[in-house]
């Protein structure tokens, strides 16, 4: 289901050169609540349980909710998903219906991930919970690697497919790329974690997932939580236009990513795992 | 309490001139929980019920407290409150003890809030939800303004506050000024609603809120959630250097906010109430 992301609104534009009243875009920003149900139960009357609303851009919400699961360990592989569906009458409820068998924690889902005996709530805590979570997993194969150059170029075809982006300014949007720096796909929205789990959930659903042979760009910030979805995803090379967040360098240290930041024409910052960027001359 | 906003990292930075092996800033990011109790209760063995947890910049961890709880309607001023306190080893939870007779909704705090029964999850029904638990206050003086030229101005001078943002280019930064655009605070955070909570729970504290005659800068852009927190701060106006989404305009609308973005020196976009903005010419 397609909606649009943007809608024109009435502006005062106030500039050097006059003031005028014209219409302009902006993202489309309503909540979306997730819900989650096991197949042949009756939860809740069929609807199941509510396990999260976001603020999102409508558009691929059968994605979003994919993602989210899939970052948050409860579903693995298309498989574990018997169907993704609008549930009510306002377009901002989806329900994904799960095979019965699936083993999943639904405490761990109510309770936060962040607190563990040894030193209460921290971030060590919140890299160990996770990695707990994931079975510990260690990301990406060793041998994966990307050219400088190639990461150089990245921000301007991100930029170049962001079409939400370029009618409103407003738009976050995360994309994937081969180890060459072809495009593969990307998804926008106004938050940065949603754009996230769209991607997941496209792959998810075509079966793409693990990202093993790819990178990601995101085109903002790291943050620890991006980097958690990152991981659950697979991916060896997570790439931010933006700054990273200490969180986001430990997690990637500590489950074998390679993170890079400040990405753009002239340069990049490699934080960890540098064996896997080619640097220029060197390749 | 303070606390180091940064920390430094090992980079391998690759430049044109060369590549180099260097120590570099990135901001920190670390959980926070946020207790509640009430006072002369032994909710937890003393130490209330979670509310929260978020993801933030250690530093003004007992003004974030304040500033979300003042957010969700919990608290409305200093008298409401008995006690902020570090709570446990890690450095990482904060419990705010508030006066035993506060009446406020604990069922509120435990469901979403953007269900309603006549269109469910939607847009209109988050703006109604948040301005009926709000008392359906509408913001600011009406006589209440501002110039272009003062406007214009505001992005400069909040960077300039930017300590951690100097260091890290990670951190999001909300900034308060008086209609005359004389720096009056800023607060600064990985999560931009931190900062804006930081800044609410400080003028909380120091008995300065409503802000009725204040001007808020978001570095930037303009949400829902950040939105919501300014209206129930009282602020007339709300500035943005980044773009808005379309349910930050429509709360905005609702409740008498002036709403400004793409707020740069050579202009800015008014969305809202554009009564309270003399452009240049008029002043």
């Amino acid at each position: 289901m397609k909606s649009p992301g943007h809608r024109d609104v009435e502006i005062d534009a106030l500039r050097d050169a006059g003031n005028t009243r014209r219409r302009d875009a902006i993202a489309v920003e309503e909540p979306l609540e997730i819900r989650l149900i096991k197949a042949g139960t009756t939860d809740n009357g069929g609807t199941g349980r509510a396990l999260s609303i976001t603020m999102r851009t409508p558009g691929n919400d059968s994605e979003l909710a994919l993602g989210f699961l899939h970052g948050e360990g409860i579903i693995a592989a298309p498989r574990d998903v018997v169907a993704v569906e609008p549930c009510g009458p306002s377009g901002n409820v989806v329900r994904v219906t799960v095979r019965a068998d699936l083993a999943f924690d639904a405490e761990r889902l109510a309770r936060n991930f962040y607190t563990t005996s040894s030193c209460g709530v921290c971030g060590k805590a919140s890299i160990d919970a996770i990695t707990a979570a994931a079975g510990r997993r260690d990301v990406g194969a060793r041998d994966f690697a990307v050219r400088e150059s190639v990461l150089r170029a990245l921000p301007d075809k991100l930029r170049a497919s962001q079409t939400e982006f370029a009618e409103t300014g407003g738009v976050h949007a995360v994309g994937l790329f081969t180890a060459g720096g072809e495009f593969v796909a990307s998804r926008e929205d106004v938050g940065r974690h949603n754009a996230m789990d769209k991607l997941v959930g496209s792959s998810l659903r075509d079966g793409s997932l693990p990202w093993s042979e790819r990178v990601v760009l995101l085109s903002g910030r790291a943050s620890f939580e991006l980097l958690q979805k990152a991981m659950m995803a697979g991916a060896p090379v997570v790439a931010a236009i933006g700054a990273p967040s200490s969180l986001a360098v430990e997690l990637a240290e500590a489950v074998g990513i390679t993170l890079i930041a400040f990405v753009r024409a002239g340069g990049c910052n490699v934080y960890t795992h540098a064996a896997r960027v080619r640097p220029r001359g060197n390749s």
